[in-house]
């Protein structure tokens, strides 16, 4: 074969498995030709065949787009496409921090391919407008007084992220609003508002480990839930284990799930909402990838849903503007006040300079406008990284269909073991995020996350060619 | 009586009840003008008065000093001293932080005199330098990742920090240290991995209010010890505490105990730490004023005293050097690891760009400079404080005697509810501390806390007279 039969060869392939979707764009022609190493020419012809073949089309200003044709339909590629998870139904004392903590120094100690990375390449982050900020606030007086930042937080920063909400289509008092130490301080306290050591709350299987080291700090226990790859946790089997157990809270994360990425329909996230008003069941919503959608509209959140109080939403700046600051917030509904409490009791408060550099951003600059930029930079990438899994992964690799966020979970053929995978990698200078971090039984051994948020590169694409070597031979 | 006259006999006076002791300095006669709106003459007159009586002494480029005088031994003064506390020995469940919180909040959002305020006065911290570094460094992209300031922390922060305890003749190994979200989140954490909820931590009596809310944070009961007002907790009272109780864990602050002041002396901590071993009980040490000492040294801390590894130390820079960023460590003996991994479950990270520009500043700027300056300043105004102390208020008030620091315990004659004194204060412009925030028990209702950090200014000065008011017809 030549090169541009080859290269024509790979994307057909690519798109009768399903990997690339009807109405999905290609990489222009000048991004596959840097990022394979070929030339114009060639990536031209390629294309060019695959538009005669009816599998492609160019459409003007705007590139080219995989075609509407008579591929497979996507649930009926044969082993390419995830299957809903089946967890077992019984809790289960939590304990990943350690791997996860682990894999994170991994990512930030070597200067390794961060595939491996639960965060967005910060060179997409506007820090340096926000740096300039904190940089003036800093020099007045008045922000280096403890007492300007206590709880519920910065004034200005609580109205910015309220307005902000509202042209997201999601009313907010922002009297309900509580800033954190990121995300992560956010969940660790609703959690804690709802629950006791001991009891048990249902999670996503997989599930993001975030809402697992929340389970572990307090002493619970966690159960894992059936949950669809593109329609998130099953509320039906939910419905279930709440006849049958006692659960004291359920943690989701609806929108663009880590590490799945789905985006859970509206009218799931209503039976969802529902179903906790039914049964007084606490709901705590993990939204930080809510501002990463593909396409046109953001994901509605269950919080916009809920009117008994009983949802609990977080959410962070850490994924969408920068992560270099920790700031978070929470709307604990009926909890309001105990969550008030214990972040006062928890950290006192949030440093007062952080929260009003953000606040004079959001202000000031066009948060819209960069979003809208990583949001198209992460959804063509997700293509390209999917496209370079089915290139270089064995067969059998099932991938996942990200809605938003910058995540693909990969499924391995059964027997590849993600942790031998994961040290053999980092020994060639490559990360990946082992399946077994988003269990809290142990599950997904099988699986890996992949970070594209960075921008793809020969680099990147030759970790994916010597990770898929490696997945091909754990699973033989 | 003359204007001079009665300024030499509210000098005696002070002298005579042991408000100023044999050694202490007067204020300058400038500042006396100034203060008291009073002219250089009238001061020099009253000066010169005390100083023909053999009250006072003149040291050439120094200043007044008061002598050694045969004026009644400072315990012998009768309703001036504070007595040693006697705590009901049963524990008791914590719910202080509503309190504090709202008094934290009256002297932030009032524009009103800073008496009840916890912190020092921040026109005094060289926050200009630590600004700059922060942008220095905020402009440069490996700062803006989050897993740069994983757990224990950023390993620049944690050298310099190590390298000042050296300094200060405390021998640390820096892998023990842990980076945490200001000495609050530390105070937490170190709680955390020692005891479990319902258990009982015995405390100083008073005890500073962020201990009294780490154990409310996690549900279990505060005992308090009987604790002297100038040597400390009382190790024997402890002692046998232990031998009727089970104590998870004992929390103190052997330097410049916030609100009393004391350096515990160095045999008394030696029995401490001593009676510690013999039980495996945990100590958490909180020394975050250890670096205000006044006069030649350091207090010397149980962490330096411990060979088990049984002293969890806690400190931060929020009162030394800046409290606009949230910055502190623990150094938590036998529980590093657990202490490092609750850190992670609790805010994940401590920003990086704090991190680093305080270690810049503690690596290229005079921290040692500043502190001298504020120890000085701190010194001087506690004398003035207590000396404005027994000119405004009611007979039968005492004092602390603060060795370090900048907060000064009143107890105002029995009867004086200082909550009403709180809020009549707080109505005319001036917060003060409230003595039941530093009990579990409602104890300390006739006592305030009373902040000197703040430039003596005739608007203190006519603070005080007022709380002083207010606390005579309170007591009547």
């Amino acid at each position: 074969m030549t090169l541009y039969e080859k290269l024509a060869h790979d994307i057909e392939t690519s798109i009768r498995r399903g990997v690339l979707r009807a109405g999905e764009r290609l990489p222009s022609v000048r991004e596959a030709s840097t990022n394979q190493g070929l030339s114009i020419t060639t990536v031209l012809r390629a294309y060019g065949r695959l538009e005669s073949r009816g599998l492609i089309e160019s459409r003007p200003q705007s590139g080219y787009f995989v075609r509407a044709v008579e591929t497979p339909r996507r649930r009926a590629a044969p082993g390419l496409d995830l299957e809903p998870t089946r967890p077992v139904p019984t809790s289960a004392h939590v304990d990943v921090s350690r791997l996860v903590l682990s894999t994170l120094r991994s990512i930030g100690t070597h200067d390794a391919v961060p595939l491996g990375s639960p965060y967005p390449d910060p060179s997409r982050f506007p820090f340096e407008k926000i740096n300039r900020y904190a940089y003036a606030i800093g020099k007045r007086q008045e922000a280096w007084r403890v007492t300007e930042g206590l709880p519920p937080g910065d004034a200005d920063l609580i109205r910015q992220i309220a307005r902000r909400h509202v042209e997201n289509g999601m009313e907010v008092d922002p009297r309900e609003m509580i800033v954190t130490v990121g995300a992560t301080e956010a969940i660790n306290l609703c959690l804690q508002a709802v629950a006791r050591v001991g009891d048990t709350v249902a999670v996503e299987s997989p599930t993001f480990y975030a809402m697992l080291h929340a389970i572990e700090r307090l002493g619970m226990r966690a159960i894992e839930v059936p949950t669809h790859p593109e329609h998130g946790i099953d509320v039906d089997a939910l419905a279930a284990l709440l006849d049958g157990h006692r659960i004291a809270a359920c943690m989701v994360m609806p929108n663009f799930q880590n590490p799945l990425g789905f985006r859970m329909p509206d009218e799931r996230k209503g039976a969802l909402v529902d179903l906790a008003a039914r049964h007084e069941l606490p709901l705590i919503e993990n939204d930080v990838y809510g501002e990463l959608y593909y396409g046109k509209a953001r994901g509605g959140t269950l919080k916009a849903l809920d009117t008994h109080g009983l949802v609990l939403y977080c959410a962070s700046f850490s994924k969408s503007l920068t992560a270099a600051y920790r700031v978070g917030w929470a709307l604990p509904g009926r909890w309001r006040d105990q969550v008030e409490k214990l972040k006062f009791l928890n950290t006192l408060t949030t440093a007062v300079i952080p929260q009003r550099a953000i606040a004079a951003y959001l202000e000031h600059d066009g948060y819209e406008r960069h979003l809208r930029a990583v949001r198209r930079l992460y959804e063509q990438q997700a293509g390209m990284m999917r496209a370079a899994v089915a290139r270089h992964f064995p067969r059998g690799t099932r991938t996942s269909h990200p809605a938003g966020g910058y995540v693909l979970w990969v499924e391995l053929p059964e027997g590849a073991d993600s942790m031998a995978i994961y040290h053999a990698a980092l020994e060639r200078g490559i990360t990946v995020g082992p399946g077994t971090m988003f269990s809290a039984t142990d599950r997904y051994r099988h699986f890996i996350r992949l970070n594209y948020s960075y921008a793809w590169s020969p680099e990147i694409e030759g970790a994916l060619r010597t990770v898929g070597r490696l997945a091909a031979s754990a699973a033989r």
